[in-house]
């Protein structure tokens, strides 16, 4: 478009999973010096580019290629199934790794799987293996007797609650709820948060099931507050309804989040997470 | 960089001054079609480019260039100070507008001047002529009798204040503070802006003198709550502090925002306002 001066400097991509968005550098052949205070610059949604964090994409010894991210607090993240999404899409939809169907992606948390689901214009869903449930109370660790914790009464902020505790490499508290919409989720969410039945913190998921398999879900992210989208929360709701019944294992079962909709699959081996995966724009910045 | 695949699309720059932020798109050859709309989609932080709205950079028949500005909402804003300094930096920095030092720049709320302060890499600051100020209680319109309202006793939400009302082509109250900083905004701010005094709402500036000509401020805007830069709410405080002794008239006092420093000099004849203007970056969007 016309004669403007386009700035010289790094080129990146903001993309967006569920509303979960991220700035993506390709890092295949040059590197990213200080990320951590970069992606606090570079996050700030007012004064930088503005997103949940930064994420580096990497050559890979073991996998075809590797996900760094880093918060937008600076601190470096282990792994985020929305972000994961949008790797294998930037892949693809560049060229980066041939015409693959499938892919391994080297992150903190180990080696992930993706299935991409293409269209005529490219990536438009991605499928990642987010690895097996655990129950065990001591897997998140939850302050609670037994071998796991499903449909448990539990006291917390004086009300009580029945839970269901379910750990995807990080904890989550899983509670049924009869109005999601109108829950006081900046109230309750801390009291969660900080209970002392969770030594660690942990991620809480109210839920209710609107139809079959259909799971509506809020979610308040310890360290974060309510966020739009929480792939491994909607991996542990899923999970949680399967447990108490809601919903059938081995089959689809769609979480309605506030940022857009995953389709999660629990069986015995696994549990996996398909949702879309948007590239929202391409900029240069000098850095 | 490397191999990686620009998108085709319509160009942009986000910039921002004094972190109040807008997409800039060059139309001075092609137009934006539904820019409300647009605005609405791409200031969406999360799903879009995110911003405090779009800025059109059009020609004009009377002026260098005509500015029109639609805000995250979708409605179109008559003019901002913070914007039309980044369209001064944008049509310098571009060589739209050759090697002109001083611009005229058509706005809805008529042709604005601006001065350009250029370093080697392009226009630093920029100084608008933001207009006179105007004291009349009708100019605003605040419902107190006599010719201006300088340091004038009211009650506000049950607590006394002593406000200096001045319009700048929109309402401002301006109420000297002891503790800015420490200031319930979130609760005195709406008491002010529905406040019966103003009719059409209002916004407010809360200040305090820190030092010889330096204010530190804190602003209300109607509809938009607290914000991290107001330029006419600067003037305006300016204004008032003139008007109440503190600070001296024809000099430049310097106005400590939430997003940066502005320096305002208020004369009989007009209010000039000085401050930065940044580019963030340059994009690619689909639309």
């Amino acid at each position: 478009m016309l004669n403007i001066r386009r700035s010289e400097g790094m080129e990146f991509t903001k993309m967006q999973g569920c509303g979960n968005d991220y700035i993506y550098f390709n890092c295949m052949e040059q590197e990213l010096s200080e990320p951590g205070p970069l992606s606090v610059r570079l996050s700030d949604r007012h004064f930088g580019i503005g997103g949940d964090g930064i994420v580096l994409i990497c050559r890979s010894d073991i996998a075809d290629a590797k996900m760094r991210m880093f918060n937008a607090d600076g601190s470096e993240g282990k792994m985020c199934g929305n972000a994961i999404r949008c790797v294998g899409k930037y892949l693809s939809d560049n060229g980066l790794v041939g015409d693959k169907n499938e892919l391994d992606i080297e992150t903190l948390s180990g080696v992930k799987h993706l299935v991409l689901h293409k269209q005529r214009s490219g990536v438009r869903s991605v499928t990642v293996d987010m690895g097996p449930a655990q129950m065990h109370p001591s897997s998140l660790p939850v302050l609670i007797e037994g071998t796991q914790v499903v449909n448990s009464p539990v006291k917390i902020g004086g009300t009580s609650y029945n839970i269901t505790c379910v750990s995807m490499g990080n904890p989550h508290c899983v509670v049924l709820c009869d109005d999601v919409e109108g829950l006081e989720i900046e109230k309750i969410g801390p009291q969660f948060e900080n209970s002392e039945l969770f030594p660690e913190r942990v991620n809480t998921e109210f839920i209710k099931l609107t139809g079959k398999n259909t799971l509506r879900m809020r979610v308040w992210e310890r360290g974060s507050g309510e966020t739009w989208a929480c792939g491994t929360g909607a991996c542990a709701a899923a999970v949680a309804a399967v447990e108490n019944g809601l919903c059938a294992k081995g089959e689809d079962i769609i979480v309605r989040l506030n940022g857009g909709n995953l389709l999660i699959k629990y069986t015995d081996k696994t549990v996996t997470m398909t949702g879309t995966a948007d590239k929202v724009f391409d900029g240069t910045i000098k850095l």
